[in-house]
C-alpha cells in the first residue's frame, strides 16, 4: 500500500453563513485547497456530508460540489456516516489514492445547517441515532448526550462542573482562530451559570448549529515530495486512518460509559502509525458536548475511565500543556457543521504540523491525532498525521 | 494494485415489502451473501442507499447495518450518489480491497421506498435533480426524463413507440426472475395502452417504486482462489470499477441526448480492463426510464447517436441476441429500489457469468458489464466483470 500525503487544505469560516448557498461554501473550501496544492484539476471529489436530503432537499452532492468546482469526467460521491461523514469522506480519499486507482483527490466535508428549506434541524440530527428505537420514542441527539453525562456523573461521583475546562479550553483557543464561530473567551462563571438544555448539558457543554466546509487535496507521499518542491508548507503524510463501528442505539451498549469503537478505531490507528497515546503532540477531540470530549479522551487511552474530564481541570489539554486538544476552538468554539467537521480537524492538523497555527501553535508538533465520533460513538474514525 | 473478486452475493426480493424494515431487508440480503462466501465477519461494511434520511427519518446507514447483522468493529458507512449510490459504494469497496487495507468487505445496496414515514418518494427522489435549479422549479425526476425523451423524439425523428422493445424485454427476463416486482411479461400492445405519467413517458417506460436490498463479498482475487476451493460458484473477478460525473443539471449540458458522464465512465473501464465493447457477452444498462436505457447503449459504444432504440427494436438485446441487456428483468421489472439498483446489477452479472441465471442464462456469458447511472446521467458509474 502507498503512502498519502496532504498538499493543500482550505476551509470557510464557521457561522451562519446565510450569504452563501452549500455549493458555494463547498466551492470556497475546495477551491481553497485546490489553489494551496497547486492543482486545476482532481481525478475524484468525495463529499462528506450528513444533512443534506433532510434539510436542503437535495442528495447527490458528489456531483453537486465537483459541478460548482468546474470539475467534470471525474469519479464523484457523497459519504455519510453520521456527525463522522467528513472522517469517513477522508478515508475513502485515503483509498482511493494508496490503491492506485487516483493521483490526486479532494475530500471536502460540508454541512449547511441554517438558513435551510427542509426539515427541522434538530429533527435532522436526530437521524443520527436509530429512527426506530431511539428517535421514535422522542429522546434527541442532545437528549441520548445529556443521559450519558448524568450517567458519567453518577457512576464516578464527579462534580457537576468536572467538564466546565473543556469549554474553557475551546473558547480560549477559538478567540485565536479567524474562521471560528465564537471567538470570545469564557470564564468558569459563564459556564456554571449558562442555561441547561437537557439535564445535565449546558448550553456552554454544546457545539452549535452552523454552517462550514473545509477541504484537503491528497495525493502519493512520492508525488507529493515532487509537488512540494516549491510549496509553502510542504506536505502532511497520513501514517494511519482507520474507522470502527458500535451499535447504533446506546442502550445496546455493553458499557454506555465506554466507547467501544473509540477504542477499537484508536487501537487501529496507534497499530497503523506504529505510535502509542503518549507519542502524540496533539489531538483534536469530537467535543460536540463536553461529555463526548471526557469518553473520546478515557477510550483513546489518554486517561483511566471516569478521569478524562481531570486533563481538562488540570490544565493537560491547554495549547501549552502535556496534551493539547482543540487547539483551534474545537466543535465547541470553532463549530460543528457536523458532516464537515472531520475535515476541519485534519486541516487543523495540517495547520499545527506546518507552523500555521498562529497564536494557537503547538511547539515543535510533529504527530497529530483526530478523531471524528458518528452518533453516540456508534462510527468513529480516527487519523494520525506526521510531518 | 492487487485484483478485486467476488466470493459472495445475496438480495432480498424487490416489491412493496411491508413486511420487513429496512434493517431487516438489508440483512436479508448481507446474510444471504455472507453464508454464500462462507464467512462469519468482516473488516468493513458499505451501504450503498440514496434516500433513507428523507423517506426513513434515518440516516448512519453504514453502522445500521452492520448492527443489524451483528458485526461491531469494523468499517462502516453510507455511500450516496443518488441512484447510483449501489455501484458508488461498491467502488468503495472494490478500493478498500485493492489498497490494501481491508480483506473482506461486504458492500449492500438499500432502498425502502414503500411504507416510509418522512416526506413524499417523489419528492425525495427529486433530490437527485438540482435542488436550486430543477426541482424548485417543479420538475420532478420523471419529467426531466420526460424532457430528455421528448427531444430524442424530435432531434431524431423516431416513432413514440421506438422504445417498447426495451420494456417488453425486460419483463419477458424479469418473468423467470424469483426476485423480481413484476414477473407478467407484457405485449406491444399493453405498451402502446399504458397511460402516459408524464409526456412521452408511459407507465411501461417508467421503473417501480420498490423496497429492496442486494449484497456482495469482496476480498482480493488471490484469497479468493483459496476461499472458493469448496464454493460451489468460485468467484469473478471485478476487472473495471469507474466513474464519472456531468453537470447535475440537465440544461446545463453541451448536449441534453449525449451522456457524456457515460461515455467516459464505460472509456476508463473499457482501457481498465483491456476489452471494447464488443467484447462483452452482456450488459445490466441502467434502464430506470427506457429512454435512459437508449441513452447508455448509445454513450457506452454499441448505438451510434440516434440509434440505441434500434438495439431494442431488432431483438439484439434479448438473451439470445448479440447484446443481452436487462437479464433478469432490470430497472423495469425486476424493480429499481434505487440505492440498491447497483448492486442488484452486479449480483446479476454474477449470475450470469456463473451459471446460475437458470431460464435467462446467457449461455457461455465470461464477460459482463453494469451501468448504473445517477440522476439524469450526471455521475455514472461502470464495472466489467469477468469469470
Amino acid at each position: 500500500m502507498r503512502g498519502v500525503s496532504i498538499v493543500g487544505i482550505g476551509q470557510s469560516p464557521v457561522g451562519e453563513l446565510w450569504g452563501r448557498s452549500a455549493r458555494q461554501i463547498a466551492y470556497d473550501a475546495v477551491s481553497a485547497a485546490m489553489y494551496d496544492a497547486g492543482i486545476e484539476t482532481a481525478d475524484a471529489l468525495y463529499v462528506g456530508n450528513m444533512l443534506s436530503g433532510n434539510l436542503l432537499n437535495q442528495e447527490h452532492l458528489g456531483t453537486l460540489v465537483a459541478d460548482a468546482c468546474g470539475l467534470y469526467g471525474i469519479e464523484t460521491a457523497k459519504v455519510e456516516a453520521a456527525c463522522a461523514s467528513g472522517a469517513a469522506a477522508l478515508r475513502v480519499g485515503v483509498m482511493a489514492v494508496a490503491s492506485g486507482f487516483h493521483e490526486v483527490v479532494i475530500v471536502v466535508g460540508l454541512e449547511k445547517m441554517t438558513d435551510t428549506v427542509g426539515q427541522d434541524t434538530t429533527a435532522g440530527l436526530a437521524t443520527a441515532a436509530d429512527a426506530e428505537y431511539e428517535s421514535l420514542h422522542g429522546v434527541s441527539f442532545v437528549g441520548l448526550n445529556a443521559l450519558i453525562m448524568q450517567r458519567y456523573l453518577y457512576e464516578y461521583k464527579v462534580p457537576l462542573d468536572a467538564f466546565a475546562g473543556f469549554s474553557i479550553n475551546a473558547h480560549k483557543n477559538g478567540a485565536n482562530n479567524p474562521n471560528a464561530m465564537f471567538r470570545s473567551p469564557i470564564s468558569r462563571e459563564a459556564y456554571l451559570r449558562a442555561p441547561v438544555i437537557a439535564t445535565p448539558i449546558n448550553m456552554l457543554d454544546s457545539s452549535p448549529v452552523c454552517d462550514g466546509a473545509a477541504a484537503v487535496v491528497l495525493t502519493s507521499t512520492a508525488r507529493a515530495k515532487q509537488m512540494n518542491a516549491g510549496h509553502r508548507w510542504g506536505s502532511v503524510e497520513i501514517l494511519a486512518s482507520a474507522s470502527a463501528n458500535d451499535t447504533l442505539a446506546v442502550h445496546d451498549r455493553r458499557d454506555p460509559l465506554v466507547l467501544e469503537g473509540a477504542q477499537v478505531s484508536a487501537a487501529k490507528a496507534y497499530a497503523q502509525a506504529g505510535v502509542s497515546a503518549q507519542d502524540l503532540d496533539l489531538f483534536e477531540v469530537h467535543d460536540a458536548f463536553t461529555i463526548m470530549a471526557a469518553l473520546s479522551l478515557e477510550a483513546s487511552g489518554f486517561a483511566r475511565r471516569g478521569e478524562g474530564w481531570r486533563l481538562a481541570e488540570e490544565g493537560a489539554i491547554a495549547v501549552d500543556g502535556s496534551l493539547p486538544i482543540s487547539t483551534m476552538g474545537g466543535l465547541k468554539s470553532r463549530g460543528h457543521p457536523v458532516g464537515a467537521t472531520g475535515v476541519y480537524q485534519i486541516v487543523e492538523v495540517v495547520q499545527q504540523l506546518t507552523g500555521q497555527a498562529g497564536a494557537n501553535q503547538v511547539q515543535g508538533a510533529r504527530l497529530g491525532m483526530a478523531q471524528n465520533i458518528g452518533g453516540s460513538g456508534a462510527t468513529v474514525v480516527t487519523h494520525i498525521l506526521g510531518a
